[in-house]
């Protein structure tokens, strides 16, 4: 009877990646942990399964039904859909060992039972930052956010990309100034306006029952440009006599100021109102990034100012702000438009160690000292033909090889192998080291 | 009414850690990472759910009843138990896109819903390394891989441990040469007796049936001792007629003097005859590793070599060698231990700079500068009393501080404060940035 083979395959909706995409999307992620790292951001790391009570305590999200939720035993268990939810549990659990401002960094997978569409996926990577305190938090911590943000993605090489900025204080007071309330629903149709277009949204709005008047005011409101300054100019010219609005204000306007000590240039972040944010958890400063050239990848990174983290877990009022990179689909949204270039290489190896007759112990002896020196190094342990150690090397981009043939040995002079220019040079290991790190 | 609060807990069994030890954690981690990249492992990353039918293809497993195991939808769909399952999937699935041989590492969590006890995980890492070949696969690769583990467990700082590596040909061409057929059930006797003691597994090989006779000689055998070469000259004198024998021990001393070649000191390699591992999967060289002050931690990185990687997935023949580190529970027994210290420091910033008086954008200014030099470092946002800040610096362990008062930003000249010896210096920013840097 033939053996009946079980068909190797991952389920839909899952990113999986071969070597030479693989080693690119670590260097990104890299990047992202060592910016957060060198911001005084220390690593956290919590369940991927947790209670589905702590996960849905605010229940009545689409995360209830995207969820992978699960009995184990007498357990009612799900796998994380967000950071944001564990990091709360975390900060609520262990308060009293923390010390304030917490500043912390997450970075792995969260699971969505999302519908299978194209650019969505089931399992995907998020990086966040985020800075609480027990209490009141600095409006200065808003505008570091982004500047942690802008050396990633410059560091990446994305160069045009546009921090959007806005407080939900300002949209609160404005919308309160017109005598409206419903501000939630307001917020999320807005938040539409750069898919749907403005006229749409209006529609909506008049939908939602809100009269022309306020409809033309809204729009008008959202349709305010220019530089950072002219806005902040046109919103303090309205004489809105609003309290929440006038704090909106002051802080967006301190937000904009502190980005630019921080050293994020002027062409990179910029006020815009239309900025809303669909969460209601948000209560200030909110962020959306996006890529200049390419508006229809969406928001690359997106966060905000929160007032109340763990509200679900504890009485203690944790004040926050953070951000969120969601790297699967970025990764995979750059590699598709080609801003992330195809890795030419399938491996970090720098130098292929090739023996040649009876040289296996001197190769591996080399091997050894290229490492010992930071050299990533391997030594071609199958017994081959010549050209088929080569066609390895050559297959895997390896930019060099060692040969090493009895000569080699006796001589104690090694033949380094420039793999791109075809040269070859007769060297000594010291001068292969300094050559290869060169 | 009063709020009634979801009580913040994990599930028991899962491991979550403060930041003074996630820091030591992820140190940990990255020296595993560093090390198996250094020796041309490349980054594997598989989805951590997978198709029940892939994880469970072998069946009749232990992981059967510890597997997370769940529907969504209509897809019968379970958590990863290990990576060795995934990596052959991978293996097989992405067949003619790898070269050959295929150096890969892979880190991740790994979930079995094991019975709950102490120093046992339902969650945890684990560390892997494999290479693999397309046919046959040199037998030099199974030198390498202890090399490799020898410079990960010396660079986290553990000294005295001992690798003990055997080989199942030897055992099972022993066994053969007995004229016993059952080796399966004695190898997993045999791998007992370091847990249960010789006597103990000598009793239970009679209950299986052994005669006395056999159960002498396997107790010799396995009771061979002294170092690499008595123990293979020992063997070679057994004059054993049995061709798998044969090999074995070929195979063993081959193994034995490249690790030498690769550099591992002889303290920390030794041969030992009772190593079985319990895995039908192993077909030749099988590895353990002890502390030699701890022996009741068990093994703290085991694997082996195998011959047929991806047998359920397809009908080409994998032949590979690895090892694995369980990352969460090596890291929980040497904290417990005390072979890895108590972490001074909750944070990974190398300097506070704190704000006196209106100096903040001053401040701010020069904590980029700081990270821009690559100095992990933050500013003090917060609006409250001189002591309060220093206070911060101390309880998390921050090495330094900045102090920047309007006078510091009249002149250019910084107060920088040695938070450990309570020295002060008058400095320039760059004066500064040494002193950190040394």
């Amino acid at each position: 009877m033939e053996k009946q083979f079980i068909k190797p395959s991952t389920l839909p909706g899952f990113m999986e990646l071969l070597p030479a995409d693989q080693i690119i999307f670590n260097n990104i992620m890299d990047t992202i942990r060592n910016n957060y790292e060198k911001s005084g951001f220390v690593p956290m790391d919590t369940p991927i399964i947790e209670k589905t009570e702590i996960l849905l305590a605010k229940g009545g999200q689409e995360t209830d039904k995207q969820i992978y939720r699960f009995t184990k035993g007498s357990n009612d268990i799900s796998l994380r859909f967000d950071l944001t939810v564990p990091f709360a549990r975390y900060s609520a659990q262990h308060m009293s060992e923390l010390t304030f401002p917490f500043r912390r960094y997450q970075i792995g997978k969260v699971f969505r039972g999302e519908r299978n569409q194209k650019g969505r996926y089931r399992e995907f990577y998020q990086c966040d930052i985020d800075i609480i305190n027990n209490g009141e938090l600095s409006i200065i911590n808003d505008a570091e956010i982004p500047s942690i943000i802008y050396s990633i993605f410059t560091e990446i090489g994305l160069k045009d990309f546009k921090i959007r900025i806005n407080n939900r204080k300002i949209l609160n007071g404005f919308f309160n100034s017109l005598g409206i309330s419903n501000n939630v629903e307001i917020l999320r149709i807005i938040d539409k306006v750069d898919k749907i277009g403005m006229e749409a949204i209006c529609k909506e709005l008049l939908e939602l029952g809100l009269n022309e008047n306020a409809v033309n005011k809204i729009r008008d409101f959202i349709g305010i440009g220019g530089t950072n300054e002219e806005i902040l100019k046109a919103l303090e010219n309205l004489n809105i006599d609003d309290e929440i609005f006038k704090i909106g204000v002051d802080e967006l306007s301190k937000v904009v100021y502190y980005i630019g000590c921080f050293g994020v240039p002027d062409k990179n972040y910029t006020i815009d109102l239309k900025i809303a944010r669909g969460l209601e958890y948000y209560t200030g400063t909110v962020y959306e990034t996006m890529l200049d050239d390419y508006p229809n990848v969406g928001s690359i990174c997106s966060g905000g100012r929160y007032a109340d983290l763990a509200g679900y877990y504890t009485n203690q009022k944790l004040e926050g702000v953070g951000i969120s990179i969601g790297l699967t689909r970025l990764f995979s949204q750059l590699r598709e438009l080609g801003i992330i270039k195809e890795n030419p290489s399938s491996s970090l190896t720098k130098v292929l160690v090739i023996p040649m007759g009876e040289t296996m112990d001197y190769s591996v002896k080399t091997v050894k000292k290229l490492r010992e020196c930071g050299i990533v190094s391997e030594v071609y342990l199958e017994n081959t033909k010549f050209n088929k150690k080569l066609s390895y090397a050559n297959k895997l981009g390896i930019p060099f090889t060692i040969i090493i043939g009895e000569e080699e040995v006796n001589s104690g002079i090694l033949t380094l192998k420039d793999m791109n220019t075809g040269e070859q040079f007769k060297v000594s290991v010291e001068e292969a080291i300094s050559k290869i790190k060169a």
